[in-house]
């Protein structure tokens, strides 16, 4: 029976002590974060659960602890704001909870490394149930502003970072959050609106329409289908195609820009990124969603995605 | 079956959807926190589980929510910053979920609107495991700075406030947190070192003389003792003493401070609070925690309080 305060021994040794964002490292009772000249600051969080965001008995805890800090920084990422410092909360299952807490931070450490990211704080719990993790992290906006849900307009171009659907192949435990990506397209190119796609492409594109009061047309063609999808509609043989997948599934943690129309051209023309830029339709006056019909006209189209279902 | 979707229009109707310091609301992937002027922020984050921290087959789900937003509060208050914006994270139980979420955002935002906290984002989950709760505290450091744990110096009195002992019996869903009195202590009176009382009161000064590099000697006569530790002890009867509870049981969330010696006996004769301010021993050089003798010796203590156990 090893207890709480070995494990947080082991993290302080583990997690650097400080940093000229979070001055103060692990001692108090709370993170204090340093403000460097004026600036607003961009704070996002997510909970992951065993059982639902990821398995542990099919997983490494290194993914889960990955992915639980990679989700956050692509939220930070679709607002194109800088990722500074992360709060980390987790319940760990009584059961082999050290070995568990270990592992765990070293995923999140790893990445955190790779981001510039530091581990100002948390709150380790142990308890009967399964792994939760929740992460907090805080960034600090970037010129010309943060990119937001609700400046899409009519006629501006969609387009997409990267490919979609079949994440749960593998994808969701090892992407990589679109951080430099955003930074580098919201500096270079004029934004009109972003986000990431977390829930499903249709459903995410459906949102950030809603937010921006207008609606989406999307061109089917040339929704960037990613092997994964090819592969889940061909194992799972249901008859949801990989276009479905790509469009549904969710957990691609790709962009998803609204881009007036000539700077579309321009970005799609240049290829900026190490991942491809696809424009894969327009967002209209109507309110609502459509795909585009070879004849011109258009069809509705149902978002698809995830949504936590639940009762009363 | 009602969904995430309806769940959350539900919230964005009951929570302000912004203020000066979240002027964004709940639309975006994060939340923008406007920094007025310089000044350091405070972060702080909790996780609360069902069976851990509160029992939802004995407490209505407004009292977890309320409590789960005033722990963030009383580590905020542990180091006299003030709070401005909270982020909420949850696993809801997917039965009866919609019903459960409602009632436990009542209790957040009700102790919200009391401290002029802001609800700025947050992640809304549904699984099959019990209710957790993780709950993101944002606030700003207060002249003159934060008060730390790391700068109690031997000869400087041990100040609390309240009483302490037996909070399983109420106290822990209740308590209002210590935030507007330490504001006022520390803009008026010289502390050196405070934090709040989370775990309890032996183990939490042993941790603030340790981060000080110094050691304790408690005045055992001198600690305040509540009412619901004599009634825990005559409940329970098992040879735990009232004083014993009150040395360790825990959740108190009063505020234990390091004063020098001059400023505590102003302190406590004026007692500027409507709470009352007691001082129960002194911080010394060598490192340990000590029970003052009648006869001017001490006598080791053992911290007692509550410690995450887990396995290897």
């Amino acid at each position: 029976m090893s207890s709480e305060s070995a494990f947080l021994d082991w993290l302080r040794q583990r997690a650097p002590s400080s940093s000229d964002a979070a001055p103060l490292g692990l001692e108090d009772d709370a993170a204090l974060i340093r403000v460097r000249g004026p600036g607003d600051w961009i704070l996002t969080t997510d909970m992951l659960m065993d059982g639902t965001d990821f398995l542990l008995s099919e997983c490494d805890a290194r993914l889960a602890g990955r992915k639980a800090l990679a989700v956050n920084l692509s939220d930070l990422a679709a607002m194109a704001a800088r990722p500074h410092v992360a709060l980390v909360s987790v319940a760990l299952p009584r059961r082999d909870g050290h070995h568990l807490g270990r592992q765990l931070y070293e995923g999140i450490l790893d990445l955190a490394n790779r981001f510039d990211v530091t581990l100002a704080g948390g709150d380790t719990n142990s308890w009967d149930g399964p792994l939760v993790i929740s992460v907090t992290l805080a960034g600090t906006a970037t010129q010309p502003g943060p990119l937001l849900r609700t400046g899409a307009r009519p006629g501006d171009s969609i387009v997409v970072t990267g490919q979609f659907g079949g994440s749960i192949l593998g994808h969701h435990l090892c992407f990589v959050p679109r951080v430099a990506e955003a930074l580098h397209l919201n500096d270079e190119y004029a934004l009109h609106a972003g986000m990431d796609v977390s829930d499903g492409l249709t459903l995410d594109l459906s949102r950030l329409a809603q937010a921006s009061g207008c609606g989406a047309v999307l061109d089917l063609d040339t929704v960037p289908i990613a092997p994964a999808a090819l592969q889940l509609a061909s194992l799972r043989n249901d008859g949801t195609s990989a276009l479905d997948h790509a469009l549904g599934d969710g957990e691609d943690f790709e962009l998803l820009l609204a881009v007036p129309v000539e700077e579309a051209d321009r970005l799609v023309a240049e290829q900026p990124l190490d991942v491809p830029l696809t424009r894969i339709g327009q967002f209209v006056d109507e309110p609502g969603l459509w795909a585009a019909l070879p004849d011109g006209r258009r069809q509705t189209l149902s978002p698809s995605g995830y949504l936590h279902q639940m009762d009363g």
